[in-house]
């Protein structure tokens, strides 16, 4: 196949591009590096089954040849208010590539006869009521909340997904993502993963805020990105939970990290500063994901942070 | 002020042309006559405080001139998915009126300097778990379930408004506008309003599907329209609930259209064909704009049906 991937020089999206190519497709890569990096990319130059166009996907696409699939992974995705690149610092592009670059992507799959699958998250399921998520939970997000710009805009898109399938028979997918870490992690967007690894790295003490009692599943991207590739190719039309339901507590992770890396410097821990309506908890059911693409999880934390931790020394320089 | 209506020639933008036009406003009508008709503008045909655009919201806005605020009221907004002019049957439009017709709105009020005003609607709230529902309320709406072309449109709507708000500085209002009826409301959109006064004024029975006892809140149009213009005018960004917290059951609002038109023909009890999470109640909770616009509904439903039969009797032919 003939795969455009947007946000391919993001985090998730230059993975795909690699997975791709390795599976034998061309690939054609887009950003416009408002969060993405050129770096996770340059691997990829003067391969000629790859081509890269720097665009924004808001603005209208245009590719030249085929077009056998589009997957859809432009956006910025930190919660962190204190990182410039997270979602509640670019609002508007937020919303832009939710909305009219899902749009855009639906429109190329429609002309085109090609299939579209749709990096969804979630964050759609907001501050859950219920655990674990299943893909039938309707969530619990606030619509002019301070995260609003990204829950609703994948709302938004995985609405505006359905209605093209529905209404004109487009082939379409929705992965709803969880916390996935791996390399290529930006190290300056105020997630957890890269905020602990760098503090262990450094011998310094890892910040935990609150009481470290609130939990997160953390998914290997190798896996994650499997998940992806079982999806694309299968059939299914309702969204999919792709994520490790293994829960930890933050500070059960913040332990596990100074354990691999021999950090001896522990924890402090500081009064909390959530994003307004910051989940307490979130974990995926994959009972779908798991009889419908026959997948899970393979990678073990500890596994998957030692296969993680040589670009962080990297790209600290530490290496 | 020289203010924009976009969807002018819909049963509420229509409306508000004419209110705004009373208060001394200069009004630039928009529409794309999907589900407007002209009919409800041909009275404001040769006013020289009138202009009119035929354009669709979802493409690019330019409008020679000042413009000092843009109501943006431009959707389709039937659930009845038996109607061709529904939501449901016009997914796409819907969903590109809510975001692109907003981005649309907004970069011209950003641009101008101009006010903003959003018209959100009730089915943010979807099927509500809580009653009444406050503006605090988060609702409850399946982000890939039969109405979220429309649930989440407005969705995205209302968080898109709040960031350009928040980081634009635009100057906006948010009103969710809960079931509204009066002249000018289309006969054949399938809702319950036209449905039933076109029945009882034929002399047939009412058709009221389920039990009847799902309830409804009717607010009448004039009511409305003072809500949103006392809206406009104050200087609060958050969203307004404004419709009618009296709640009746469907057999009741049957019962009183057949006794206000002199219907003999009764009700006839139809088993339910619900679309999809049509929701079982829906009725605000009007404190905020009791207590910030000084505002409340002072039209019985008897009176406003009075009001609006005549519209009816000349649209059908027997007037």
């Amino acid at each position: 196949m003939r795969i455009l991937i947007t946000g391919a020089a993001g985090f998730l999206g230059s993975h795909l591009c690699d997975r791709l190519l390795a599976d034998r497709h061309a690939v054609i890569g887009m950003d416009n590096f408002i969060t993405g990096s050129p770096d996770n990319l340059a691997h990829l130059m003067g391969n000629p089954d790859f081509a890269f166009y720097r665009h924004d996907v808001s603005n209208y696409i245009f590719i030249p040849g085929r077009v056998d699939a589009v997957l859809h992974f432009a956006s910025p995705a930190s919660p962190n208010p204190a990182s410039p690149f997270s979602f509640s610092n670019l609002p508007i592009p937020t919303m832009k590539a939710g909305a009219l670059g899902t749009h855009n992507c639906l429109g190329v799959c429609h002309a085109r006869g090609a299939r579209f699958l749709l990096a969804s998250t979630s964050e759609i399921y907001g501050d859950p009521l219920e655990h674990p998520q299943k893909e039938t939970y309707w969530g619990h997000t606030d619509p002019v909340g301070p995260r609003s710009m990204y829950d609703e805009a994948k709302r938004f898109a995985e609405a505006l997904t359905m209605a093209y399938h529905r209404f004109h028979g487009v082939d379409t997918r929705i992965v709803r993502i969880f916390n996935t870490y791996g390399a290529r992690m930006r190290l300056d967007d105020g997630r957890v993963v890269p905020n602990f690894l760098q503090q262990a790295l450094r011998g310094e003490p890892l910040t935990v805020y609150g009481d470290g009692s609130q939990t997160r599943s953390f998914c290997y991207v190798d896996d994650l990105v499997e998940g992806i590739v079982r999806l694309l190719e299968s059939d299914y039309h309702e969204p999919v939970n792709i994520g490790n339901p293994v829960e930890t507590t933050i500070r059960e992770f913040a332990e596990t990290i100074n354990r691999i890396v021999g950090n001896q410097a522990g924890i402090v821990f500081k009064s909390e500063h959530r994003l307004g309506d910051d989940p307490q908890r979130r974990q995926p059911d994959i009972g779908r994901a798991q009889s419908i693409l026959k997948w899970e999880p393979k990678v073990s934390l500890e596994e998957g942070l030692a296969r993680t931790i040589p670009y962080f020394k990297q790209k600290m320089g530490l290496a």
